[in-house]
């Protein structure tokens, strides 16, 4: 449970995710369509010339970044009802530009997640995700009723929807309030076929072969979230770091994403082998400490329950200069012991052929299925949609621990 | 010709760059070794006893930042000796981190212009415009017998080196003293094939499939360069901006890349109609303002003569914040007019479509042949060797302006 003044310090910081929302346009026009005014007010007149049509691009892009803020606006005010948020908007923390980055890419995350255009994107991961599924339900190797999945780092749903259509039990993790205010938005906001335009492609300006790429706009979500998700009671969505709300009480040392606190052992105790199947989606490389991602999953796994990866291995932290304390806690004491401080949260990059080495040969994995180099769209700029971005691992691997 | 304080400013600048290939050992041991090293340090024993490699990972990590290092300290005692470089290494400016991160990318660079492991990837560039110069050779479009060729944006100088080796006559233009510091290195320092070990991909800690990828090492360059390509007469280097060196001396304003001095002014009318070929390879999105480029290009180019484009569109400055003054000078007052302070230097990115379009409508270009969509290595992780990297466009325009 949560004292006051965690729940205070929560809110402020949904606050500022949302005012980073409300913001989008000021800094987007800042960031995007300023500049390029600038720079084209000051050439000379016969340079103008050569390029026109270019005063009416700038028009469309300031449109464009209208639009979205529109559509940033209702999220904004659907999270405020849904929370029942009344403090006065003027009073909210400012965001960092950290938080109008993300929040610019959110409108990427909204046309990857819940577009038609891109669907086969989508397929690369979800098609194999199922198959894998119904192959080791087909197997017995998973329970046929009720199985119960856990998707960390859920982003803003997709996956998760999908897997609920197909008639499975979810839970989603995610930790960024800017991918949790999107998809409450996204699932419960009541959305049909199409009803939202937005312009995900006006933020690159590079790689471009045409003008008008650059300037569509699409429409979302790709089916009518409304009719098919409404009313259904097998999806249910989580607040936190995965390590933090999921991840065993030993041998995993706390920092800032991993409490010891009374409360949050007692979500993880509860945790233990209550899922049948982990889907880690694009997840495991946002690990600062990867080895406390496998033995997380080995947690919430029941004995005989596997999980499911894709995604490649782009660690988040790769660049990150942010450092943390890490240390353990005596359960009876409470004193503190292996104290390390200043600890870089970048390092541990473990290459795929590790972590399956330490998955199989010391956490009591066993493989069922692997799959390297597999081409997918994520991580290649949008305006070159016809690259392959990074590739991907897909494995499944059978927890085989016997817990006592 | 340069004032002595201007001369001075350039030594320094040198200096400066020297400063950081001496700093290499010391930067990437802090930003790559060590935060590695810290972290591991910090885990309990359990997690250090599942990945027990690790310790000697983190000594073959040192040890290649090593060879790294003995690498570049030859280059710039090389440098300092051609140069004629006394002064005392303590004294020369520190590098920022800016300048350390180019000097880090510079192992990248020669992995990628003077490896053998490298060569399907710049034969992708390499192939199409050897084979464009002998099509329009055989086609008398540019003349048989000592083509001169200009090079924007050279970098370490393979292109150039290839095309002397077919017998052309070349001039590089490069305006980065990282790269010619490091060309000077590796065309003048008589190096024979696989003389030089380095280790390329230490660097980057994503993506990686399995351990030894990343700490593999290569041998350059990948042939005798002392032997094939000492004594040649055909080969010439210009250190500046491609317009200071190269422009028109009308309509383009003054900026921090083009001076309006009349030293600067002589030797640009002296480049009027100089070149039979420019070549712009993995050159154009370096442009703060492109239509600069493309009017450049066609000054330097006699009537009838050809440029011929490779690569993405990856516009330097798309997410650069920096800004400059740019004005127009009067020829016989010197008076400043149409000045814009605080231009940013982001802005103006044409598409494909948009360069073609203003080049042979607007600047008397003529198409003869253009390929949009070709895959490359470029742009995609190192430990991705598998993925293309951007598309690149290729096209060949002939200038059609006839000049008076």
């Amino acid at each position: 449970m949560l004292s006051s003044e965690d729940a205070d310090q929560e809110m402020r910081a949904v606050e500022q995710v949302l005012a980073s929302y409300n913001c989008y346009k000021l800094f987007a026009q800042q960031e995007y369509y300023l500049p390029r005014y600038k720079k084209w007010r000051s050439l000379s007149e016969y340079q103008k010339e050569l390029i026109p049509w270019y005063g009416d691009y700038l028009e469309d892009l300031k449109r464009a970044i209208e639009c979205n803020a529109a559509f940033l606006q209702e999220v904004v005010q659907f999270a405020q009802s849904m929370m029942g948020i009344s403090s006065d908007v003027n009073e909210w923390p400012t965001p960092s530009r950290t938080d109008m980055e993300k929040t610019v890419s959110m409108i990427s995350q909204v046309y990857r997640e819940w577009s038609h255009e891109s669907k086969n994107e989508r397929s690369l991961a979800t098609d194999r995700i199922l198959k894998g599924l119904q192959t080791y339900e087909e197997q017995n190797v998973i329970g046929k009723d009720g199985i119960k999945i856990l998707i960390p780092g859920a982003g803003t749903g997709r996956l998760m929807a999908d897997l609920v259509i197909q008639g499975y039990y979810c839970e989603s993790n995610e930790f960024s309030y800017h991918m949790l205010i999107m998809s409450m938005y996204i699932l419960n906001g009541g959305l049909k076929e199409k009803q939202k335009e937005i312009y995900p492609f006006i933020h690159t300006f590079s790689h471009w072969k045409s003008r008008n790429d650059q300037l569509q706009s699409i429409f979302i979500p790709d089916f009518n979230i409304h009719e098919i998700l409404a009313q259904n009671n097998r999806m249910a969505m989580s607040s936190g770091s995965f390590i933090d709300c999921y991840g065993s009480n030993d041998r995993i040392k706390a920092s800032n994403t991993y409490s010891a606190s009374p409360s949050m052992k007692l979500t993880r105790a509860q945790m233990e082998s209550a899922f049948d199947v982990v889907i880690t989606n694009f997840f495991i490389d946002t690990a600062s400490n990867i080895i406390d991602y496998l033995y997380s999953i080995s947690h919430v796994l029941i004995p005989g329950g596997i999980w499911i990866n894709f995604g490649p291995l782009l660690y988040h932290f790769e660049c990150d200069d942010q450092v943390e304390d890490t240390f353990e806690v005596d359960p009876f004491t409470g004193e503190k012991s292996n104290v390390h401080e200043d600890v870089p949260l970048k390092g541990l990059e473990l290459t795929a052929e590790e972590i399956l080495d330490v998955s199989t040969n010391k956490l009591h994995f066993k493989c069922l299925n692997e799959e390297f180099t597999i081409p997918s769209g994520y991580g290649r700029s949008l305006s070159q949609n016809t690259v392959p971005g990074y590739m991907c691992n897909y494995w499944v691997l059978q927890n085989n621990l016997v817990k006592e």
